[in-house]
């Protein structure tokens, strides 16, 4: 973890049980969905790395707001984001996340959608509590189911690097945007500065996906909680693939295709699929487009009114973001 | 149609318009099911009565405010009705809406989630441009999905009077309170008057729900657009049968946790439960439930400030609603 991820933890845990607490059986599913509470209704802190309010409240900061007035903000954007993990479980039929049964295989699906609107219908109570934040996070919202359409769409079709950035633009980097915005909001930035926010999160939703891409393919299983490959099998059209089929011959495109459509199955062929991409050079060319991303996020963060242990601790950030396993 | 449900309709259709304007895949399948767009983009009517954005209108003017205050605020309230539609279609397997295919029915599970989903998003983009609606749209989202949760544990149960009112103030309830709330909110009433819309919308509901359950049951078939005895069948807690439950003896509970459970099934099952409803004297209780909340809408529609003519227009959505048969 860095610091940028470490200082307001307490805070936003503190943030996220206030907004969650209820004696419903919907408020209870959703702080355990959440992580902040165990089957038992025992407090627990299982939530994660709470990325994007750390973001929120840490640009609040550098951008000269407290920390409080950019609370309710950050506590939002993290329940759009768990509301969007509790849809998209349902949607790819993922029985498993971060080691945890999910909440659909648990309660069932048409609960589980209950509990992804009430997530959301709470993130928005909390957005109107900071100033400009519940427009920011509507835009950031819409966009952001615009790209899981977009998802859903690709699976019946192989799309070019353009398409498919339009895409993770929009699913992972609506909100990482909208984190940036959040801070620089609450401080009630100028517009330049918050343009540049903007570009921060569009280049380190880009390099976070595909960074993450790269790890549903070749990553360490025990560690990312996937089996290596399991995104071939999943037959997700994430950035190697995409990359790779652009450049693979007629016969080989038409192999691919015949994996992704389900048509051939087994360990075989996604071994094939993953040797394939390896002799096209993906893996390099997935890591140089994590490098890129990060490089444009450094340059951007230059442009910022950041302090300079602020602009420390966001380079922490890019280079925790550039290594991570998980 | 009452003159408070057409006097505003042809602003709200071009303001459910302009918030569902775009180009994305997504946006083209909300309108169309919104009612404001057919399959080949040419635009539509077939939007509903538009009861509760008609409602916020009303009494925004009544109480003295612009109604373009209240617009976004009234559109932003359709949409939400609009998604809790789309989901509970998912919810309940329910193929046909007035009418039409629903959601998923055409375009899956996965983009109907999206779809709802996006709506809620839209509506809290529109609701920000309205004074105070967010927070009140937000908290009335809550309890409608409160309510959702309820009515899905009462499926496997039987349950008071008092619970199923429980269920269906949030359920149907939330929304309507709300539409009158923010119709007050535009033109900033003072608190008791706030309260005695709350009131108003209370009552309101539950009559608007109570009647729908006896359509459920008694309704016919060809106006309401579900065969008779339908939420038997289905086997939904509706008014009549969780009255009747109360009043059975211990062997027709019996027979009745049969049929409800599913353990009996066929239309022989349904029609003894029908029956056992009219023994007991369901129909007239049923009726009467309505008749006094629409009572209680009645005196307190008298404590509100409304002119003259408001008053009688109020007065004829009332009768209206009791007499529906649709």
């Amino acid at each position: 973890m860095t610091k940028l991820l470490d200082e307001n933890r307490v805070l936003l845990l503190g943030g996220l049980r206030a907004a969650l607490a209820g004696s419903s059986s919907l408020a209870r599913i959703v702080r355990q969905h959440v992580g902040i509470e165990d089957e038992t209704g025992k407090p627990t802190d299982s939530v994660g790395k709470l990325l994007r309010p750390s973001l929120v409240l840490f640009v609040a900061q550098e951008c000269g707001a407290r920390v409080e007035d950019a609370l309710p903000a950050a506590v939002a954007l993290e329940l759009v984001h768990n509301f969007s993990l509790v849809h998209d479980d349902i949607q790819d039929q993922d029985r498993t996340r971060r080691g945890r049964p999910t909440l659909w295989a648990v309660h069932g699906e048409a609960e589980a959608i209950n509990a992804g609107d009430y997530l959301c219908a709470v993130a928005f109570r909390e957005a109107t509590q900071s100033r400009g934040a519940a427009a920011c996070i509507a835009a950031a919202t819409m966009e952001m189911i615009e790209g899981q359409s977009l998802d859903l769409s690709y699976e019946s079709r192989f799309v070019s690097i353009e398409q498919y950035l339009a895409m993770i633009d929009r699913k992972t980097g609506a909100l990482l945007r909208c984190a940036l915005e959040l801070g620089g909001l609450a401080a009630d930035v100028a517009d330049d500065v918050r343009r540049s926010l903007r570009d921060l999160g569009l280049a380190l939703g880009r390099a976070f996906q595909i960074r993450d891409d790269a790890l549903g393919i070749w990553g360490d299983g025990a560690v990312v909680g996937k089996p290596q490959g399991s995104d071939v099998r999943r037959r997700k059209k994430s950035f190697p693939v995409v990359w790779s089929y652009a450049r693979a011959g007629a016969g080989e495109k038409e192999k691919v295709e015949s994996v992704y459509s389900g048509k051939v199955v087994g360990d075989s062929a996604v071994a094939w699929v993953i040797g394939l991409m390896e002799r096209l050079g993906a893996p390099g060319a997935t890591d140089a487009a994590v490098r890129q991303n990060l490089a444009a996020a450094t340059t951007t963060l230059e442009r910022l009114p950041f302090s300079s242990s602020g602009r420390t601790e966001m380079d922490h950030l890019i280079d925790y973001l550039a290594g991570r396993t998980k």
